[in-house]
Formats: structure tokens, C-alpha cells, sequence
């Protein structure tokens, strides 16, 4: 599997980690956006969000969770943040593994296209 | 409850749905930012990210499944789209009902903030 994403759940290529469980990891993005800004993965590889099957579901549900906890430890769950996740070409999608962008520590501009 | 969105969920308020099932709704945003700009709501009131429970991790990974749905149905699935979900003020949410936006119909913006 040549996903970047999957090599950096494998530590194969070294990350930022500020979560990680059995099923989900979450780094700080090399790029960042924001003051904040934080990638969330599950550690199975779902390439795309068209690719979420029925039994991703709580897989997916529980990323909420785990970015309502990172949100807290970082300090950002009162004044609130933004949660980006891009699909495909149009969408903007860089690395083929599903990721949700999770930025905050500023106001963000309301213009959101 | 004070909430335009839980007043579209009772039609108490029109909107210009697209889906439909006994736990979640979806609409055409009337100020949309994309070629197709769709709200997609859970008919449960939850104000936003930081108050999702537990509980309702089931129901926030079906609005995956849903999206797609949508997604097929606008015929955006293949090119792609964004999902963009705001928390609070620094997150730029207007109004108080848990919401993820879908976007799509053309080539969105690299810049997420």
C-alpha cells in the first residue's frame, strides 16, 4: 500500500501525533491553515468519503468523539473550530486515505468555498 | 425550541428538500456558496460538534452514508465535494443545529480557511 497516511499509522514516516487509539490517529498537519490544525485518520484505509460502507459508520461517528476530545486538550472546544473534509478531485482531496481537517485557534473566515 | 432548523424538520418553516428519512434531513441551502450546496441535518437537536454524544455516533456516521447518497443523486460523487461542518463562533457556525454542508458542481478552492 503506498498511502502516506498508512505509512505514518505505521510510523514508517514520522508525524506529529496528538491521538491515537486502535482505530483512529490524529497528527498536526505539516501545512497548517491555522493556528490549529489538525489531521484525523482512521487507521483503515478508507480512501475517499464515497468509499464509507455501512459498516464504516461508526468508525466514521466515532472520529466526532475523538475531535471533540483533541478540540478540549487543545484548548479550542469553547471558542469553536471547523471541521473540512474534502472528497475527490473538485473537493480538493490531496492524499487518497479519508481525512478530516480540524482547524481552529482563530476566527475563521465565513466565506467557506 | 427556537431553532429555524428544527422548524424546517417540522415544516413549520418550507425548505427545498432532498432527502428525507425518520432521523435526518437535507436541503438546499438558500444562500448556496457552490453549484450545489446542500445542508444535511439530524432531525435530533444537537447544537453542535462539541455536543455530540456517545450516543449519537451511529447516527453522525449515517449522515456519511446519507451525503453519498446525495452526492450520487447530484451526480458529484465521482468528480468530488467538500463537507464542511462549523463549530461556534471561531468556527463560524450561524445557526445552532449541529449541520454539515455539502458542496460541489465545480472545482473547489485549495484554500480551506
Amino acid at each position: 500500500m503506498d498511502c502516506i497516511f498508512c505509512k505514518i499509522i505505521n510510523k514508517e514516516i514520522p508525524s506529529n501525533i496528538v491521538y491515537e487509539d486502535e482505530e483512529i490517529l490524529a497528527f498536526k498537519d505539516i501545512a497548517p491553515q491555522a493556528p490549529i490544525h489538525i489531521v484525523v485518520i482512521p487507521k483503515k484505509h478508507i480512501g475517499k468519503i464515497t468509499q464509507i460502507q455501512k459498516e464504516d459508520e461508526a468508525l466514521i461517528g466515532k472520529i466526532y468523539s475523538v475531535i471533540n476530545q483533541i478540540a478540549k486538550e487543545q484548548g479550542i472546544a469553547e471558542e469553536g473550530f471547523r471541521v473540512i473534509i474534502n472528497c475527490g478531485e473538485n473537493g480538493g482531496q490531496e492524499v487518497k486515505h479519508i481525512h478530516f481537517h480540524l482547524l481552529g485557534g482563530t476566527k475563521l473566515s465565513g466565506k467557506i468555498v
